[in-house]
């Protein structure tokens, strides 16, 4: 496999028959250097294959999921290609939190495009994830960019659902765990949002609902409501729920748009990636099943 | 499940069915505070089930082999529970090595009981895996101390096959990946044993050849010979293959003494956790085999 000289190497190690590695490049929606993970099955060494791109959550990195989860048996066995972005924009000189707090600044970009300074010149993970990188890896690697379904956890949870959920055209399927199901409802969400957009969900209500999942499912039409499957797995001995989750909106909202959300409640799981691992497999094979593989 | 007030719980989470919990403790043959992990399948909440006790490698905690090999799922499966004891004696009282080598003090115990100042009066390894632990883990849990395998990861894998050798009466099957299979003759081991145990191989060598692997095999008897299942796991692409691992002695002297020893090389793989997330399922149904569940 030969990659453009805009992406360097940093390791490749085999996994289950597939090779997962890890490559550094200058974003240019992000302005700052970016790492990211890529695991291609060994069917993908001689073949196109289809791409799930995975996010994860508030202090994270690309690597979480990489070293925890154990996807990598499942992706393997039903040959898609796995991307995991980071959770921010990185480095010197991207502004992080003056408190240094875990919910906003690095490692907590959740998944938007900022509007207020000083985050405005980086915190565009939302284009990134849902442009530029796609783009990199299409070109970069034998994948098959039209075949594209995304997953994620708690923030990433979130920023995969609302990705999916304002472009399901370019998706095949979402997946999530343990979501931030809504942003404007939460202390997780306001902080972030009236950090990264201003103002609150009354006088910017127009910003604030496109980076949430239950708004984004009452605004959805007939098409997405009938065709884009959506499937949620959330522990109910998970510490946030109550408080910052607030599943029980995304019901709601399900129940009352007629949204065919699939959203499975696991007896005794937390929010770590100990949950996320014991149930990778189901979610790899939801995936697999819309990507046709 | 009742605790015994000796047993402080860190943390315990569900995952693939099973409790993955963490304990600390304070022990008396390293004369110090011990955090260890221990999963308890969702069998054991009813059943006294058998047990495997896991030794990670150099720089490695307890924490390792639980959050990225992905043992849990194959370990409910078969209704085993597994032991992680950290890799050497910790805390501001224990000497470390002078220059903070990564090879040599905390984090690198080696399995071994030091006869040697700085290290004699915590770095007791080997009695505290053999008996400390297990005295306390089969006091304290639903655990069937009769059943008892071990296996273990690079400077874990010497460790797991010399108390294996070298008790194997108290163990059902032994495996490792990756063993440091003569700490005799690499650059590792030399260092270890003439630090903990004093002088040279020459000059010591009935005290360093308690603890080398080709060496035990040289020494046992007919009875191990006949009757004692070990599966070892070799990446091909390890990148200390040759200098440090001396797997080709491991195989030499087996032939020699017609040991019967399990020796898989596998194709592309490397000396990492990716590594051992992709054979694990093997160990822990070789091991499931011996232990008759």
């Amino acid at each position: 496999m030969s990659h453009k000289i805009v992406l360097e190497e940093i390791s490749k190690n085999k996994i289950y028959g597939g090779q997962q590695m890890r490559f550094r490049h200058e974003s240019k929606t992000l302005n700052c250097e970016m790492t990211f993970s890529i695991f291609i099955p060994e069917k993908g060494e001689n073949e196109v294959v289809p791409v799930l791109y995975w996010l994860s959550g508030l202090t994270c990195t690309d690597e979480n999921f990489v070293l925890k989860s154990g996807f990598q048996k499942y992706a393997n066995q039903r040959g898609i290609a796995v991307v995991c972005p980071d959770t921010s924009p990185r480095g010197e000189n991207v502004p992080d939190d003056h408190d240094s707090s875990y919910d906003l600044g690095l490692g907590a970009g959740f998944y938007l495009n900022a509007t207020q300074k000083p985050w405005i010149k980086n915190y565009h993970m939302y284009d990134y994830v849902s442009d530029e990188l796609p783009s990199l890896v299409n070109k970069n690697f034998k994948i098959n960019g039209k075949k594209m379904s995304i997953s994620g956890h708690s923030m990433g949870g979130h920023g995969a659902l609302c990705i999916a959920l304002r472009n399901y055209s370019s998706y095949k399927s979402a997946s999530a765990f343990s979501p931030i199901a809504s942003t404007i409802s939460c202390p997780w969400g306001v902080k972030a949002l009236s950090n990264y957009l201003g103002g609150s969900a009354k006088d910017n209500f127009y910003e604030w609902a496109k980076y949430d999942v239950v708004e984004l499912i009452k605004q959805s039409d007939l098409s997405i409501q009938n065709s884009f499957p959506i499937m949620i797995d959330q522990g109910n001995a998970d510490n946030f729920l109550d408080e910052q989750l607030k599943t029980k909106l995304l019901i709601d909202v399900a129940k009352k748009e007629k949204f065919p959300l699939k959203i499975r409640f696991q007896e005794g799981y937390d929010h770590s990636y100990f949950f996320i691992a014991s149930f990778i497999e189901d979610h790899i094979n939801f995936h697999a099943k819309y990507l046709n593989c």
